[in-house]
């Protein structure tokens, strides 16, 4: 039996960044979150602390800066790209990159004679764009996978929702209903089937049409509501392989009112933290690409 | 020497509640948390534990949600004040209340056929809309104060900010600049000459107007800014007596790429977390009316 | 009626500080998050821009770094006082200055040979210790005043808390129990009556006396249990004039286990996050000097 | 082509459970977050929206408090088990449970009469002890795995770590240090051989043993340290089949006090939130068994 080195990864993660373009009077912003790691022949940094084939973290985050400088990051999945393979190329020791980007959205304020600022914009929401991004060239060829998506958009039905007709056991208590608020935080993040697409046009139509179908099916559950998304996306959008979700069930409990002489048909509700329902889901084609390292982060950790 | 007990107050926090209204197909939602705090003449349940003067904070949370479904909230500044009137008028030890709500918009979600949904709603952002009232009848006549607010707005302005001429001593290495990026996480909150206004129509306006002046002074600090917004504000709505901000200035440092052969004329920047400054400013009318106790709590707490 | 300017105060909030003294082989760690505010004669930034008086939040920082290399912070109260002072006594617009600071303990790490180790540490929890120090010049002489403190000391008791014989009206549900959980995240600050003492010694004890009240009493109510707190604290320290409480009621509901056929005598606990009741209560000495400017903060803001 | 349901699980996340034992007047107190997922044949409740096979993820919260009724749920792994091997033994459809667990330790309190106290505790730290279990029966005989760990341990060392002989590239402009702090909020999670063990002894060691390596080692990069962390553990529990590590490198940086004449030989530090370093590794033993589904998690997700 001996101790050995399994599977690692390194990098700088979460360099914000704020790109501004300023070449006409009426700028733009963008607004990022940048985490690079890098895989590779790296056993003797670990085993004997030798270094020399290690590109510093620092060194990392200098490189998401020069490389915005160079040219605005654009596409999210673009800006990705670019750096996975920058690590790739020009770094000896280095195999394997994965870049991951989060950007957040602003929207231009008013002035006070009510046409939109040039310059001055406001944070648009708590919902966020992202991607995954990685970059291989361990078997010689590059390979890229690129898995973008959305996080922390919060939707709510107030009707066209139930739930019954569930498996009991013996510590069933929870009531059938035809009629409850159906909310979730939504996590939902597809595999483009190549590394290449119009990015912008991709990720407006794919969130749209997840959108449209949350609000448009009648739901049975929240399994079946995802499903409905992930089928209207994949329908649509012929470059998407296949999209997971990450759904919590937030739980809004009508209140009783019957201690006090007020009935409570679905008006009053109380809506609770923890805990909360979570629906893990994926949604392919049968003949999608192999996935290769799309997803592959070192197990057991996000 | 004897010891003492000095202020107190004791109440419900965060009571999370979901209002719906479904009357016609078309819902509407309202989204709050509400907490609830009681004055009067509880020192036997401090100095000797006899609670028969103390309404539980339980039926405190129960009253939220017996109230809002009686009559829909409507505008916060309404509904803590009848939640804030209930307490003073129906519990005898209590001659006062101080009632804080935090409203979360949504927005509707559009079907897949272009239309805004009936029933399916997606959180609007991270912006909260604000209000503390309070009511005192300890002097015999009720008195009530409201002051509205807004918190958790981000705003940046990416021109038109300087910052310079400033008072230098041995610890002073910052640069001056006629170029920064200004940005900051507002808090204001703005309190009412009096306990009745059109409140939805104030809020949007001085809302408004506090943006307006935000985007369109140019600025030399984010005190003088904020002494801007204030006075637009002021200015535009008599209803106001004084405006409040705290407002973080949220540092966006210009990344040195020089040691890349590259230039950075306000292009690429890190955005800092901490430490941040802080600036928080006061501008009233001077012949506001005196504030009462519309500002107070628990001095040392928030 | 014209618009004015009211109070202001402007710093730099959370300088993160880690001071290691290593004049020995066996070094000694000192954590800690400095927040310094000065007030002054700073109407002309708010009003026109013009900075000539203001001493940027940046050379604020530059401050507590350089202060904390030529003598360790030692007791916190005591690197407020020095931080304090020297804003007051060397700026010249400056008339006032509040500094509050966090301190995060540590404890050493033990080696692989049993003995506590002279430079590896870990951090101890999440319990902090706090100051907040006022010093004001407005009136010539400088006045001083220190508020100590901790936060975030989760306590509970699993017996000895009873609630029972409160007022009951027509929104009261809750039953009257003679045995629950009483737990609560503490938030204690107590005023100093002068701003000099052995602040290391006043601490450990008056925290200690907190938590041995909090354990020893028989809680009728939250209330009562805060006031029997400070009244031993106030007791065997003279050195401290007046201590506040906030404490969050953290409830811990039995669960209903009836329906599986299980009874559940103060066993299974549920433990809700939200909402939660808040208990904001004074001890104080009857013969307590005047606060002054101890507790001021620009009212409506932390 | 067709579209197609792929990996899913549901079940409930963060169910806070505290359990009071209190056969004696000397109380004990387990505070635990339990979050169970299931899996099995559920593609119908996706698909059509039938759940005639779904239990409910209410039931499964009733069932984590039923079952620490019957039983004091004692070490977390055994909980976890137990709970797990009810849902695949008792619910027809379910051919996999993951029941995830995380500890927060309590310490008792002190009275006043210097004896720790029967029934008040304080929660110890931000240190939480983990455990994730998984069963599965879907191959006919049951197989079970057991992945327990910390999290949110904070441990730093302020002289034996260095920084040196790394690559450079271009962008490279971090110097080399034969003194740096290094610092890290530690996740490790390792693996047992069997779902057997004696948990408490060996959760116990496994952990002293990674912070003996950690006080001990002489760093010349976290990667190393790791690796010492890990290789420690391994050697003395042959129960360990491997150690998995997710370690953000906390920057500490020597803040430059040249411009006030002063210089700073590794006292004065500034603490930075972002951007982080962020080190993965595995560290295994080469015979150790084939993980299974230890590790296995809805890819792309937590």
């Amino acid at each position: 039996m001996a101790i050995v080195l399994g599977d690692n990864q390194y990098g700088k993660a979460e360099v914000r960044l704020v790109r501004l373009i300023r070449d006409t009077p009426r700028h733009q912003i963008q607004d990022l979150s940048v985490s690079t790691a890098l895989r590779g022949d790296f056993a003797a940094a670990h085993l004997s602390g030798d270094q020399a084939s290690v590109l510093p973290t620092d060194s990392q985050k200098n490189t998401v800066y020069a490389l915005a400088r160079q040219q605005p990051p654009g596409q999210i999945e673009d800006f990705a790209l670019r750096l996975a393979r920058h690590f790739t190329a020009e770094i000896p020791a280095v195999t394997g990159a994965r870049v991951e980007i989060e950007e957040y959205a602003w929207d231009r304020l008013q002035s006070g004679d009510g046409r939109t600022h040039d310059h001055a914009f406001a944070r648009r929401g708590q919902e966020v764009r992202t991607t995954v991004v990685t970059v291989d060239t361990a078997g010689g060829a590059e390979r890229a996978w690129v898995v973008s998506g959305i996080r922390d958009l919060v939707v709510l039905k107030s009707a066209g929702s139930e739930f019954r007709g569930f498996y009991t056991d013996q510590y069933t208590t929870l009531p059938e209903t035809d009629d409850r608020i159906l909310a979730t935080q939504l996590v939902a993040r597809w595999r483009y089937a190549a590394a290449e697409s119009d990015w912008a046009a991709s990720h407006a139509g794919i969130r749209s049409a997840l959108l449209g179908a949350f609000a448009d099916t009648h739901s049975r559950a929240l399994q079946q509501t995802l499903a409905a998304m992930g089928t209207a996306a994949l329908t649509a959008y012929p470059e998407v392989a296949e999209i997971r979700f990450s759904a919590p069930n937030k739980h809004h409990f009508e209140v009783d009112l019957t201690p006090f002489g007020l009935d409570n048909p679905g008006q009053v509700f109380y809506a609770a933290d923890r805990p909360y329902g979570l629906i893990e889901a994926v949604v392919t084609r049968d003949d999608a690409p192999d996935p290769g390292l799309a997803w592959y982060a070192v197990p057991g950790f996000t």
